[in-house]
């Protein structure tokens, strides 16, 4: 396939090493390259998501029929809101994606051929889209090592993702922002690493990606704020049982986790 | 040297294993075993918190002259406090220690010789102590893997231990007690997985050290409550300029953390 990728951090960057490890025909742009794109088939958009629509407005006359645009970001109502309503004009197609891929370091630097294999890659199309381009895409990201294609709805994705993703970046930037953290070393092993590791995403791009999901972070953060302060006061009442019942909980829930996990595992193989 | 480990569970058993891989002799023994210890010059002891006092209490009348007695559990005021006072009036000397190694599933069977590897190892020793002891037991720790051992006082080490284990500890099992948990496959990563991964610690262990440690663990959660609470108000809010100063301090917070791992691996190196 002929794939076109705009943006060129590190999900762009990796997408154009998979693609190309893949025998895909791979051109990478930056965001403000001026370029023709009507050989692409695919067009991968892997910038901030604010940028998103301008850069596909401004590029979308040289797109040509029945053409594939995906943008990467991991907020995924806006954009399919600002492409609903002229979807039948259009020739080419508005694909919402997000691949379930990163690092802690950005960049086109730390772009990998390998950073998607094995992973999930979700799709909210509109629902107008039809069969013929997400085939096309799902042969194309299995191609560059995705293991699951996942289609959903915009709202399903957002909330699931505030959970999944948001939330994790949330909870590790407000751990490593502790005062003792500076004197961690030699205190510490790998619950502390694992805590830490998420916790220094670029600002620029988190703000956009958690003010454009603030209802659903803020609804799942108030639940977990909700659990750690009943543990917080069964700390101070040195309500040993009351401990005891939440750690149960934990436990419980990561056995149906695991249950959940071997009973899909079951199913694919 | 002979070296004795009684309580043979995932921390024990490596113990046991990684002993015998320095080519020390070792024994071990389960926490009911009635046993003579008079031949070992270090006895680990590596049961839950609230066992150990009355195992080591029942069995002393065996340890030999000198013989250093070290628990392994994660927390280290209460030991030092029961064994203070009749410091003097022993033969053998018992010193609190703190393997920074763990995982995420207990028991012997999980137990493996290289736990320890790379590791660092605190000990909260009796102001009495001497320097013989120690230099015996800093020979050990390395000799079976451990990169670092720290010497502090148990205070120090409980404060920072709320923050660089339980903290985590607590934190992932509230993350996977939220019910979207259940639904995670397809739509999580990297971040997921770490914050999951030590959520389901034991419960009769883990409520132990929270009710041992309470006063830290509460005070660090409490300030960790209040940095989510200031970013769930930001976002209800829709204040963008103060979600990103949150996430830039987090950019800092994680830079001042490498720049002083650099500068320790300098001092070293």
């Amino acid at each position: 396939m002929n794939v076109a990728i705009a943006g060129l951090g590190l999900i762009g960057g990796s997408f154009l090493e998979a693609s190309k490890r893949a025998g895909h025909t791979a051109t990478g742009f930056h965001h403000d390259d001026e370029a023709d794109f009507s050989s692409a088939d695919i067009i991968i958009v892997a910038m901030p998501p604010l940028a998103i629509e301008p850069w596909i407005r401004a590029h979308s006359r040289t797109f040509k029929d029945g053409a594939a645009v995906v943008d990467v970001c991991g907020v995924k109502r806006p954009l399919f809101e600002a492409f609903r309503n002229d979807y039948a004009t259009r020739k080419w197609h508005f694909v919402g994606g997000h691949p379930m891929a990163g690092k802690e370091v950005g960049g086109f630097a730390n772009a990998t051929p390998d950073l998607f294999d094995g992973a999930s890659m979700i799709l909210t199309p509109h629902p107008f889209t039809g069969r013929a381009p997400l085939d096309t895409l799902e042969e194309y990201f299995r191609s560059v090592g995705f293991a699951k294609i996942v289609i959903t709805s915009p709202e399903h994705h957002d909330e699931m993702i505030a959970f999944t993703s948001q939330l994790c970046h949330a909870i590790s930037s407000a751990y490593i922002r502790e005062p003792l953290a500076a004197e961690h070393d030699g205190y510490s092993a790998g619950s502390f690493r694992d805590m830490a590791r998420v916790g220094a995403p670029d600002p620029d791009v988190w703000t956009e990606l958690f003010m454009l999901n603030r209802d659903n972070l803020a609804a799942v953060l108030v639940r977990y704020i909700e659990r750690l302060e009943n543990l917080r006061e069964a700390l101070s009442a040195g309500d040993a049982k009351r401990i005891h019942a939440t750690l149960e909980e934990g436990v419980a829930s990561k056995a149906r986790l695991r249950r959940r996990a071997e009973a899909a595992a079951g199913a694919e193989g």
